[in-house]
């Protein structure tokens, strides 16, 4: 995605946080420091700068929206829920070491989540609490999603179920992550309900165009096997809507989300340009 | 355990907290409401009695220690964790539900125990940071504690390493308990010691006596099958240094915990009668 300083900067964050040994920290390392595009982190990080807030502000929020988003991903893997042996082109944590180990390890970095963000000294208590209530209720969410996308496995769904389940599982930590930003950035109510938008639209635009690449493009990118959804039989967009109109629809709401940026109360150039990518993304 | 009044309590508060409709929610009242001695609960409340506390401040706290003691349990029956398929005399949460949804139901309990918190509209910022901070602390000491655990299996250990493990996977949420009743009542920084003192006491004693449990109780009283340790070959108090000397042990943690009881600012009749009951405890 190249948002390099972002990633940079949450990349050695995210390693100073998980410094600390520890019988878990091996497996936690392990996958948090794989890899992965750190978009959650990126998206807290630039709709912050939009208001000049010291970005060191920030840090505890990227940190903790990407170990929750990590242990998502361990757990997702798992042989009882997705059964993905490979992640971020390596073997997933149930692989490299064990299931036992990928579930706590998974349950620790929930907790350590909000461990860094409760505990983070460049914060008042009362900007925590905000960022621990959004957080802590897209953590829950996510949680909620993922159990509706497996129980939707082999189902017949209609496009409504595929969107709500898709704002659960990926749409509410992304709209988190702008959250967070714009929390610390304490910005107007009125900005905040626009970046809201904004996310909503990002969130699921991101979430069907992972379905049309799914189908389009190759393994060794992705990262993940390809066509792992479709091998499970779960329903996608292209499986409901066919490959040119879910094309379509994350491109029209990619231009949503761009119109929603105008309306800002500063100039929102950064995150324009994050759409730019994220539009012409090939994993 | 008989401290009626604050199972009734904790029982009604968890009941609501859990009433919302969502796709986890039936596995997660399952496993919560299915009965439990609400030990951790019990002392969270006892704990602000003595200081006078509004009850209805220790309802969140109350509820976040039993949330988090209930995640666990679900993840620690996991075929892929201590493989147990009896919890609370009912069949543990992946054998009525799945695997999946066992796994998705910890994790979803974990967020909201820190959900209930956060939102809690009777605290004050500072307090709930307090808190978190302990808590969130606690979650994952616990994860860590379940790794040494499943690490030491079939393993010779010294007693150091299993009280490590103890200290970590039960004694640090006990422990926790007793911070978040202390913490509300806001008492002094010297009871705030003698009651950790207190709770690492009676936590390392249950924990032993637990063990004495596995060997002596029968599976009906237990809740849970009988020499499920043993039968594990994880290595256990008794294990280690005989059933009588044990036996001891735990009593004398218990008569350490009473001499701290002693020491504090405020008349502690409540919880010397929790160690009389804990001590004579078949289950």
């Amino acid at each position: 995605m190249n948002f390099q300083s972002q990633v940079d900067r949450v990349n050695k964050k995210l390693d100073q946080y998980l410094s600390t040994q520890g019988s878990l920290t091996e497996a936690m390392r392990y996958s948090v420091l794989a890899g992965g595009k750190r978009f959650r982190p990126i998206l807290t990080y630039c709709v912050a700068e939009l208001f000049n807030t010291n970005l060191a502000q920030l840090d505890s929020s990227a940190c903790a929206v990407e170990f929750i988003h990590a242990y998502s991903l361990i757990h997702d893997d798992l042989p009882a829920m997705d059964d993905d042996d490979i992640r971020h082109n390596q073997p997933a944590c149930h692989k490299q070491f064990n299931e036992a180990q990928a579930i706590l390890a998974g349950d620790g970095l929930q907790a350590l989540a909000f461990e860094v963000l409760v505990n983070d000294p460049l914060l008042e208590s009362e900007i925590k609490i905000e960022l621990l209530s959004t957080l802590t209720h897209a953590a829950f969410e996510m949680a909620e999603g993922q159990a509706i996308d497996l129980s939707i496995v082999e189902q017949s769904v209609n496009i409504k179920v595929l969107e709500t389940m898709h704002r659960k599982k990926t749409g509410a930590l992304l709209s988190c992550a702008v959250d967070l930003g714009a929390i610390v950035a304490q910005c107007t109510t009125k900005d905040r309900v626009i970046l809201r938008a904004f996310s909503r639209a990002i969130g699921l635009a991101y979430q069907i165009q992972d379905d049309v690449l799914d189908v389009e493009a190759p393994a060794g990118v992705l990262g993940k096997n390809q066509y792992s959804d479709i091998d499970k039989n779960k329903p996608t967009y292209p499986s409901i809507l066919g490959l040119e109109a879910s094309k379509s629809a994350y491109i029209e709401l990619y231009a949503k989300a761009s119109e929603q940026l105008k309306l800002l109360s500063v100039d929102a150039g950064v995150l324009q340009l994050l759409i730019n990518k994220l539009q012409t993304r090939s994993f």
